[in-house]
């Protein structure tokens, strides 16, 4: 079993550092994972410019290394470059922070993933529901424990399809089960804030806030997590809205 | 009519300043691109760093804005500070290049067509398939008439929707028509090539060709454009994937 571990928040923090240890439980491990933070960078790849890949000292993982690019060209680097195209299982996490909802499109823990399945390789998202949590242990065993049950019952996904797993903040104790979810909504205020720099020039940070989510069923990854479960959502590349492509059809644009 | 104008290859590539000019035709239009170049860069938004604004003139569009950020950030600034949140219609393109298959996770003009659903506007995004083409005339003809089309038959699409719009990159005369089309699939070698720097570094470019793809039904955007047809996919950003929640939940992770 040869698994690569990566994630956006970069090599250095604790949750992917913690999740490759653990990692190591279930088979060899490669992690692979962006020098700086990349947040919110959504599914970039590098095309233009050189990657490096340089070898840091990670606390009992032997192959760690730091890669100056995003989380989708760590996947593909890691892949081919340092796994040999052989690797049986992406696990991207564990994030600082959660990734539910609308929030995914612009997620690079969620897009390193999709990068693994595009290859053809399962993969999983792994993201703890906390900007602030400096312990990723529980997290940690969490994964494991699913990763464990998922290979056991050989429970496999159809290609293209991936699991985002969203583990509420709290102690183990409080965490209620796990739920099997759709994407909910995470909708901001769409609203900057206008400011002058010290020679009178205007510069914008982008201030909104979340608007609150109307839905209560647990159906939704949003409310199983603020409910205190752990929401698992299978999710996909293809953005085809096949609903809709009948309609479209029949709207005639075919005969403009 | 107020229409949102952007891109991925920056405000001053000829692909969006030919679409800004011909959608004065159909309404007031704010022309908000970035400064730079920001291809394959997926749907990423800038959280921490200031935005920056400014004015840039483009023959005819009296509104014209470029931007150091990332296309979406530049529909989510342009609605809220440039158009006081008054928008009709968000076009994103004409992208330098296809945007057909899996490459739509990667684009920044699907990527800010998307950003423009998210926020409830009507939304398209345009790409001519060829990266060396430098008249965007007709392509922009075709955009005008196929938004026309849809405003004066009121054809809209259901929220979280939009069109992603491919044009061949042949002769007006030589495109055979319009074809409603699903994703199909542009899937690359996954390959980098190593090479050292002059102090003996290593460093690796991505250089994975593109896979043929064996359908050949023009039910694909791919092969819809290929065969000389403008491709129009209904796309959507939820990436849940509705056919496999019932069998997931059945695999009893619910009791683990």
């Amino acid at each position: 079993m040869r698994i690569l571990v990566t994630n956006d928040d970069g090599i250095r923090s604790p949750g992917v550092q913690v999740l490759a240890q653990k990692m190591l439980e279930l088979g060899d491990v490669v992690l692979a994972a962006p020098l700086e933070e990349k947040s919110a960078i959504g599914h970039g790849i590098t095309i233009r410019d050189p990657i490096r890949v340089r070898k840091i000292k990670v606390d009992g993982v032997e192959q760690a290394w730091g890669i100056n690019g995003t989380p989708a060209d760590c996947v593909k680097l890691g892949l081919a470059e340092l796994m040999d195209h052989k690797c049986d299982l992406v696990i991207s996490g564990i994030n600082c922070g959660p990734n539910m909802g609308t929030d995914v499109l612009y997620s690079g823990t969620v897009s390193a993933a999709i990068e693994g399945v595009i290859l053809g390789i399962p993969s999983l998202a792994v993201s703890l529901a906390s900007w602030d949590s400096e312990d990723y242990t529980d997290a940690a065993e969490i994964v494991n424990r699913l990763v464990k049950y998922l290979l056991e019952n050989k429970l496999t996904l159809p290609r293209g399809t991936l699991l985002n797993v969203n583990i509420p903040a709290v102690k183990k104790e409080e965490i209620l089960g796990y739920k099997v979810t759709i994407l909910g909504e995470r909708q901001y205020e769409n609203r900057f804030e206008k400011r002058l720099d010290p020679r009178g020039n205007p510069y914008y940070w982008s201030v909104g806030k979340l608007l609150p989510f109307t839905e209560e069923t647990l159906d939704y990854d949003v409310v199983a997590v603020e409910k205190n479960y752990v929401s698992i959502t299978p999710i996909q590349f293809d953005l085809t809205n096949y609903k809709i492509i009948q309609e479209v059809k029949d709207w005639g644009l075919e005969n403009l």
